[in-house]
């Protein structure tokens, strides 16, 4: 995904070069904890105890949905509203932070949500350190 | 959209008839909302003065995906996460602010600028709305 | 969600009046079965009999996400791209084909996919009528 | 986006060594594709001669939305319905096959149409080796 600093680089009025890797690093977490979010709520509903990973499938699914949102918002680098960037980084973080949470008490008998907490942490730590570059 | 309303009275643990009115109106305005400000942003397009719009179609369109993400979060009640809905809700009326602001310095030339504000006015309501319901 | 035909007929080069009721239709069809498909999955996911409707789950949470893509992109009247538009509304048929016939083996039991499998019935139906007006 | 790959192994019923490259590679094309798309529409809005520019912002936001459904349903290997896919992975390609040609029309004089018509290429051939694959 080396397409995302290319972008970045490729627009009118995009960021300087110093913080265009966290924005980079923000939107490549937000795309990989996505795919990593909607593949474990499938592979969970897949699992004979189904029953046991309700609440997984749950913050699976919300965490895709906001961090699709994110990444697209993250994306985009006309006319940016602050305020808005921030709340739904916050969102972000949160949705990442309930996720990441839940999938890791089921990381040592489903190796799916091993590696969906890993993407969760991973993509909670870079809306934070977009929000602390953000100041 | 009366579906919104019967998929809550169907759900297994979903809302009492005192709150589910306030959770599907603020799904039935997020819906609405997306679907006004992506109408909006590709009106905006169409215009002559499309480069006086740039800001316009920019909050048009993170406004569409936040409040997409909204509406399907909020359509989930099977083990909710407080903290996330809240998170998001907060993005979503923030979202619309900036965009139902954006597009109402535009309503008197663009009625679909006009149109939108009023979809997003009523989308920060709801969500507003939901936010305090839930304490 | 009377705004999409205001935002319709608000649009600089917007369909007549007479394809303009047909595609209001649908973008309403595809916004009502995405937000019943998605509660349907979650209502799904809160029964205790989860690991029958596995199935279901899956059909639902491709249908939604392929009737939200199909909304937004019925929603954009700008240099349309007909090949586009038609591959799509075929995709949302067939997924709201199989959706339907899913959710309705589940009808009498589950009233959350009895009125969901009219939502996909009805959405299949809109997206033919309008690949039947479009020629 | 290892994760991709890893996510697929992980999953109970997910496919053989053989088929899980090409179907990760898609994977991987759609969300890359999604992106650039979004960050070009974006940069378009942001050039001074936004309003040449109105044709590829319009294919660039199908595409992107096209693209990101399509990288969730492939996402999914529980119960998977081979008439959905396929009929999604036809519209997937149209809409990359069309953006990628407006965009290429711009890329001697915008990077970033340049970068995107690659993308839009990508994953093009990349729904097309998979719709073969599945025979």
């Amino acid at each position: 995904m080396h397409t995302v600093d290319t972008m970045l680089e490729a627009h009118p009025q995009g960021p300087g070069a110093a913080d265009r890797a966290t924005l980079a690093d923000c939107i490549r977490a937000c795309l990989e904890c996505a795919q990593a979010c909607t593949a474990c709520a499938d592979a969970c509903l897949a699992e004979e105890m189904v029953a046991d990973l309700v609440r997984c499938i749950r913050s699976d699914l919300d965490c895709a949905d906001i961090c699709t949102a994110t990444a697209a918002v993250l994306s985009r680098q006309t006319a940016t509203g602050a305020d808005v960037t921030r709340a739904l980084l916050e969102a972000c973080a949160q949705a990442c932070s309930t996720c990441g949470a839940e999938c890791e008490s089921h990381a040592s008998m489903h190796d799916h949500c091993r590696v969906c907490a890993e993407a969760c942490r991973r993509c909670e730590a870079a809306c934070r350190a977009l929000l602390a570059a953000a100041g």
